[in-house]
């Protein structure tokens, strides 16, 4: 434990660069699996996105060719602008991970810097998941360290905090010393950045990716011996006293017997909004009871969830597979017709797939329910009513998936942003990413 | 005048679409070719330092060839990244302009992305130089609505509304419409960032450099039809609220009949510390009646400043160049000894050169001095003792350098960076810029 005099900004460094394999114990080993695993589902199921090909093209016109791979992609671009798009694709989908005690999702900026740098050089798997895993702590520690006062302001979290741990991260790679790590520190925190008012738009997306690349770029100035401040996070005039609120109080940092926040993480299991989710599990627990329905033998679904949902949610109507991603009535209904929610579920077409059942939902506001709640009745024309409820167990509040739902995502994602990839091999590569010679075999499955 | 209700941020974003050269009195052009001729000088000045090599060589290490020339050198780079090279290195010797209502300094976020992206594009002088002059003037507007709180707290300002500046001006010369003007100030605001806890080390000029390649990127990005916040200046979760204190009080902006801010921009006449300069030019004065001094012809020197400038600049032995700039005693005997103080006078070099006489000078703090005012009394072998002292007219607080005092600093600062270029011929172009059919014209005669 640090000695209460000790300057956080060192404690932080010290950690990034000394914690080895020996020190993590098994269930973060596995929650950093799972993560790692989780982020290039995401990262693959973005790869094909229009706003993806935007964000190309504007940069190649630009110069940014370079020798970097984009995953699921052709193009290459240099080093930090393949962190960039990285990013930005594993967040278009809005599927990612979530550390719901900072709000921060914590694999994006990390995994994307780490994964454009170890693309262009020698790196084993081992090292770049301990990378990945140790950026991510990095990026928790010092969320924690300004919760809830940092996101209540509006900072866009992920993007404010994630540039350290994609700076920790990459520094960990380049091998930095203790004073360098602390400099590396002190670049990503003097460019943390990223606004709440972005949450809507294209910069929502471009947050994460800026900070996936500048703190690539913190851990390259102080590599080649530029210098920052040496007490960026408790300085007067430093990130905690700018973008905290009471100033930065850091907590203890994870030892070989204490709990990680990785294993914290959750793994959103359906690619819409959160209200959404508690009906889809519902509609989930009665097709694995009943099976799979047909519109015509419908004649009505009751849908209660909290009010919260019920006025946010309730859309009948839904223009297309974007807003269909708040619609309680097509979650309902596609489920019921399909038994799944993926990625191809909240598309154009699935829209007019669901349009038949749709009509028959009804949404009532029940104030009984809590938010992670919901209860699902269906009348049919024959036989006796169905019904299915979630009410999630305690401590269960948050919905994740277990491995078998990650494989199933991950299949999902990549047949809809990167068909050409042989997903059963690459998910077998990447699930034994520590026993890797280098990395790169990973990026190469992916390539277009 | 805009009505009260209307979004600030489109206000600014019609204000940058919509200015043109018609609109813009004779004073705030004639402000603008200097501020303009300044920046070249700085960042030519600035383009050979071993600080500029070491950014170059670690932006080639990730890939940033590209076609894009730098000022002074002879890589080429993509363009965000010589929009971030040139910016660096025009603040490199801490000899830039200054805005002081706000302390910004206002040319460099804004001409090093004018400049980086002309170099890659067909643009007319007259063109590239009113772009520099809207994205000062929309820099100095959104420092102004939230000064003095902003830089108070600790954002430094310069980076933080500089990528204002820079994304206007460079979305002017892609001709953006309000609505994509709009959208790049919004990928600007997210982006806002740097501390001034980064002042005193690499990261302090890396801020500036950030400022103005995130400025290029986000009008790139709004041009390229990515989207972001449409009221990020006002929004309850945007830049105003998060960065300001109470809010964002946008101003009136200039126009045909009214000043402008670019009018109130100053030169440093010195590249050094501010403390320092009432006494270099009481120093300048005397050598300006008496001539230049010999070490051995002086018997004492008595320097009187103000307290201040006595506590944080007394520094009898400075033990190089850089600890020269906050050197009073190096000051006095470095001016008396060769009448200038360019650049070349804060050298390692210049500190053995004025040791002898630097021994000589005595310090006595004076609180009837303000800060802007210094008075010297040099005592000889022989004869009479010499006086001199610098109280500035009102109005004349900050020093600052008319157009021969400009012609003399860009002479000695490309002799010092840039002593291949032909200073005589540049100067001269750079007066006519608004002549020039293409602006590469500038960028192709320093290059080395």
């Amino acid at each position: 434990m640090a000695a209460l005099s000790e300057s956080p900004t060192l404690v932080l460094a010290r950690w990034a660069v000394q914690t080895q394999w020996a020190d993590v114990p098994e269930a973060a080993r596995q929650a950093a699996r799972r993560s790692w695993l989780n982020w290039w589902g995401c990262a693959l199921g973005g790869a094909a996105d229009p706003q993806v090909d935007r964000l190309v093209a504007a940069l190649l016109a630009l110069g940014a060719a370079g020798s970097a791979p984009l995953l699921g992609r052709r193009e290459r671009l240099d080093v930090p602008s393949a962190a960039l798009v990285h990013a930005f694709a594993s967040n278009i989908l809005d599927y990612d991970d979530t550390h719901w005690a900072t709000a921060i999702h914590p694999a994006g900026p990390v995994a994307s810097a780490v994964v454009a740098w170890a693309a262009a050089h020698p790196c084993t798997g081992a090292d770049a998941l301990l990378a990945f895993l140790v950026g991510m702590e990095i990026e928790c520690a010092v969320g924690l360290a300004v919760s809830p006062a940092h996101y209540a302001k509006g900072w866009h979290i992920t993007a404010s905090c994630g540039v350290f741990g994609a700076a920790a991260a990459v520094g960990r790679l380049m091998r930095l010393d203790p004073t360098k790590m602390v400099w590396a520190l002190g670049h990503a925190a003097t460019q943390a950045s990223g606004l709440v008012a972005s949450l809507g738009s294209s910069a929502k997306s471009l947050n994460i990716a800026h900070a996936a690349r500048n703190g690539l770029l913190a851990a390259q100035y102080a590599c080649a011996g530029l210098s920052a401040s040496t007490v960026v996070l408790e300085d007067r005039f430093g990130f905690g006293a700018l973008m905290g609120d009471e100033g930065f109080a850091l907590g203890p940092l994870p030892a070989a017997n204490s709990p990680w926040q990785v294993e914290e993480n959750r793994f959103k299991p359906f690619p819409c909004g959160f209200l959404l989710h508690p009906t889809l599990q519902a509609c989930q627990a009665l097709v694995q009871a009943h099976g799979v329905l047909a519109s015509d033998a419908v004649a009505q679904i009751r849908l209660r969830v909290a009010p919260l949902a019920a006025t946010r949610a309730n859309r009948p109507q839904p223009a297309d597979g974007m807003a269909a991603k708040l619609s309680l009535q097509h979650a309902v209904a596609i489920m019921l017709l399909e038994g799944q929610a993926g990625v191809s579920r909240f598309t154009d077409e699935a829209v007019e797939l669901s349009q038949a059942l749709r009509a028959k939902v009804q949404v009532l506001s029940d104030d009984r329910l809590g938010q992670q709640e919901a209860a699902v009745e269906v009348l049919l024309h024959q036989g006796a009513p169905l019904h299915a409820r979630h009410h999630p167990a305690p401590g269960q509040e948050h919905p994740s998936l277990d491995d078998a739902g990650l494989a199933l995502k991950f299949h999902d994602l990549l047949a809809h942003g990167a068909p050409h990839c042989a997903a059963d091999g690459l998910l077998e590569r990447l699930r034994a990413t520590e026993q890797l010679a280098d990395v790169r075999v990973l990026v190469d499955l992916t390539l277009s």
